[in-house]
């Protein structure tokens, strides 16, 4: 006896929905079958929304932010502090930084971090683009703002010995205890990394 | 300050995103990185299995399970006993059913139940179309698998009174205690249902 299923195009669908990310089985199904069901124009509205963002939004050509012009918000915007860098892996981790109302200078994202097992090495990432802005820009100081894991650190390290024969302070945020987390929650290498990090009062 | 953000194209298509069932704010945001970020065709592919998916399916004529044809599978199928129907208030309530390989009849889909808060009428019903299926088909029996709630309980009772003058039997689903669920997880209405359903042993 053959079983009962969707119609090979819901079932399409649901196979294409789940590659979104954090869409398991049971939700790709559950989105399937509000679009098939829906009354109004939502959903042929998300599929043109995704494919004129995909067709709109770019790289911004300066630091790699998402932008539908030539340069983004961040990099046309005259008040920034142009003596200010801070390197990030992915545009995507601009906008946390910005969300801080801490830093006003502009970014450079790398497009990733040099990864051996992931086939990531350095000339696959946004390095000389890089190097070229610290020439042209000559900033004071570069915030290295990468993530705190191996793979964070060589990749600061790599770009450390790149950077430090221009004139210009090398900076790294802080690695130590997350707001809000007690001593019994961190772990061995934070922890370590919060006493060798630690500040005078 | 200007506070720094998504260019538009990104936030309408996060806007967007959330109209999907199950995604919210983090969710949505996520999913439109993703977008944007994708390196192959997937994103595009997705909008398009959505915008193909809504023009290809429609309600089965006779029963309202989805189908790109005139009739569904289950509706075109010949080995299907015609004697035996099957009404469930949404097209989505019959897979859950075809899973159990435990009825091997026919369905009628209301398209919803009765329900004066949410402004549905009878009329508002696949209700002309049972009533014609009964008396085109003349099925033995009639089994009503509707919600075990008080909306779901009504739209069976007004269905009943409307049926009762064609032979045929009406019969409904049991209400009881779930598979797995003990007796201290029970609510009273479940456990009343249950001891008045009782069945010989």
């Amino acid at each position: 006896m053959k079983r009962t299923e969707y119609p090979p195009a819901i079932r399409d669908l649901i196979v294409q929905l789940r590659q979104m990310p954090g869409v398991g089985p049971r939700s790709a199904e559950r989105i399937a079958l509000w679009i098939v069901q829906a009354r109004g124009v939502q959903p042929e509205a998300i599929a043109t929304a995704i494919a004129e963002t995909r067709a709109a939004i770019r790289p911004c050509r300066q630091c790699g932010f998402f932008t539908t012009a030539e340069l983004c918000e961040i990099c046309s915007d005259d008040s920034r502090a142009q003596e200010l860098l801070c390197v990030v892996e992915q545009p995507t981790d601009i906008l946390p930084l910005e969300k801080t109302s801490a830093f006003r200078g502009r970014y450079h994202s790398l497009g990733g971090r040099i990864s051996p097992l992931d086939r990531v090495a350095p000339e696959d990432l946004r390095i000389d683009a890089l190097i070229a802005r610290v020439e042209r820009e000559a900033p004071n100081e570069i915030i290295f703002a990468l993530a705190a894991d191996v793979e964070g650190e060589a990749t600061t390290h790599y770009l450390v010995d790149l950077l430090k024969k221009f004139p210009v302070q090398l900076t790294r945020i802080a690695h130590g205890l997350p707001a809000g987390g007690g001593l019994e929650s961190a772990d061995e290498l934070t922890l370590s990394r919060a006493l060798s990090g630690r500040t005078k009062l």
